[in-house]
């Protein structure tokens, strides 16, 4: 396979410009791996792992390749406790609570979701994956310049071309360009205001005009007419993460699967309500009572404390009224197939887009 | 120009597969002349247009040219006037009428946008344009069935794949597929709900796996990258507006332009302030402070009649606060130059993309 531009083949060590994004909860080490077997760049997502679940995750992708990785850090400013918010919280979903007989004390204490941290670093040493990347930013440089020593290449995420630029000043690899469609939570770092983060269509020429670094494109990308569209726009790559969720070696659950088996282009919409920070996913119950973008959602990723009992409790019943769905605009274009096999797909597929175009 | 799709073309009768966006307010009879002599559809927006003002128009452009062309309308249901609810939202921007100096009696009466009539349909009898196309839906069958007595196609806008397949059902030609990237009023009439919109990434190729008709991809399009990507995504076409907004041709005013010319991926959002209905414009003070979504905005089009005299005011002192800055999310690759001219750049521009990509 003839690829147009080459940055990130040279740059990752890759075969096929495709990133498997990582995706918290439902990545998996054999995930990164069958997608790294197929030539494309195979994602850890680290930010719900403790350093020994990393470890133990990098250790796993060593013994069966030796391809290259990318391993996916949150980076968010650790949440101030504020116990009145926090309790309001516990007040508006103090109804459901009592529908599932749970109790306040049920409530999860402490973070759910760590940011990137020197113990992560050490492991990253030990492993020297090809590519840290981070969502929400970048840490602090402190905390970065023993990865750049050790050669190992710092990635993130833009929503907006003024992120890619501050991003590329403090010397990232590539951006990642993730337009509005995506699924899971909007990188965003430099803005809130949820209601202007452009779309990917638009979001990645204009990034690609003002910085000099490859753009990655993210966000309603689940075929290879997707991937074809985002190298036609500039991008140097694509990086796909709903189309993967079907796949075996995902471990996404049974009621995230039926969801997102049933979903279409206007299932999804951002909310605040599951981790206290804007994320695509399906609509469902707990998003359309209580948000989907609630003003009680406390500081991220507190919200989840006391949100995860209620999924706990609805899912033992079978339902995913209260279950994060994560999921992209394009999840109906997802496919259940094992991730070597999709892979090579999106592969086959995006020459046969390119093919049709020429 | 060798074009991978002809279907646009031969159902046109067009050299290129680039419709130019109906603009109701900076749309001319220039501008959809010059288009259609460089070989793209042009458009004429009669929304805001009387019979008598369109009949000037449609004669303007049979006196420069016998292309094709398109006559875009709106077809909202008329409003019912709600005394009380008009009365609420002229309260509200009663500060600023003050600030203005204006009275309430300054507030313009009736509607400023009538949807598709009988009256219309005879001066397209008349005339013969190649397409009709709408926005919100369809008008009833009773109008539009002596439009196709008379051969003239019916096209309309989908922001889902829902509003698509109801539209193939009902006989149209084609449908734009509007995703949420583009600039003026999201043309939805089977949802109300703005954060479930899909992107024009995500939505183009769901919607061409679910009709058959060709679909014309629009949002966040503006330059020979956005075009071949909607090629790739598998439109037949691309709608582009915005990117005409700078051609000396387009009425677009000096406010609105300086606007554009200021943009970038983060300037707009998605508001009913301006008349009642979710449109994209560039985040203005009027937008900021009494939107950008308001429950008290008035069915569309009754909420302009409140505000044009503020924007009538703000404008007389130099100022956009008030103004409808419509604008995709792609503004910031608008370039001012003339329509034909632009229009011979898209088509090179998306050669050279398409070879890019080969």
């Amino acid at each position: 396979m003839h690829w147009p531009d080459r940055r990130l083949l040279d740059l990752f060590g890759i075969e096929h410009p495709l990133i498997q994004a990582p995706m918290a909860g439902p990545n998996t080490p054999a995930l990164a791996i069958e997608v790294a077997k197929a030539g494309g760049f195979g994602s850890l997502a680290a930010a719900m792992l403790t350093p020994e679940q990393l470890r133990a995750e990098l250790q796993q992708v060593r013994q069966q390749t030796d391809r290259p990785i990318n391993v996916n850090f949150f980076c968010h400013t650790p949440p101030v406790a504020d116990a009145a918010r926090e309790a309001a919280w516990c007040e508006r979903l103090a109804t459901y609570y009592a529908e599932f007989g749970l109790s306040p004390a049920d409530a999860d204490k402490g973070p759910t979701r760590a940011p990137y941290s020197a113990a992560m670093g050490e492991i990253l040493l030990e492993y020297r994956p090809k590519v840290a990347s981070f969502h929400f930013g970048l840490p602090d440089e402190a905390l970065l310049a023993p990865l750049r020593a050790a050669g190992i290449l710092i990635v993130s995420s833009a929503t907006t071309v003024a992120e890619a630029r501050w991003l590329e000043a403090r010397g990232v690899a590539a951006v990642v360009a993730q337009g509005a469609e995506a699924g899971g939570h909007r990188g965003m770092f430099l803005t809130d205001d949820v209601g202007a983060q452009p779309g990917t269509m638009a979001l990645v020429p204009q990034m690609v005009d003002a910085v000099k670094v490859p753009v990655i494109a993210a966000g309603g990308i689940a075929d290879g007419r997707g991937i074809a569209a985002a190298l036609a726009l500039g991008a140097a790559g694509a990086q796909i993460g709903t189309a993967y969720l079907l796949t075996p070696e995902a471990k996404t659950s049974a009621i995230h699967r039926a969801a997102l088996a049933a979903t279409d282009d206007g299932s999804t919409c951002l909310t605040n309500v599951f981790t206290g920070r804007p994320a695509r996913g399906i609509l469902n119950r707990f998003m359309r009572e209580v948000g989907p973008l609630s003003p009680l959602a406390p500081q991220f990723p507190l919200a989840a404390g006391a949100t995860t009992p209620l999924r706990t409790a609805a899912e033992a019943r079978g339902s995913g009224d209260f279950t994060s769905l994560w999921s992209g605009q394009a999840g109906r274009l997802a496919r259940a197939m094992p991730a070597g096999e999709l892979t090579r797909l999106l592969v086959e597929e995006t020459a046969q887009a390119r093919a049709r175009l020429g």
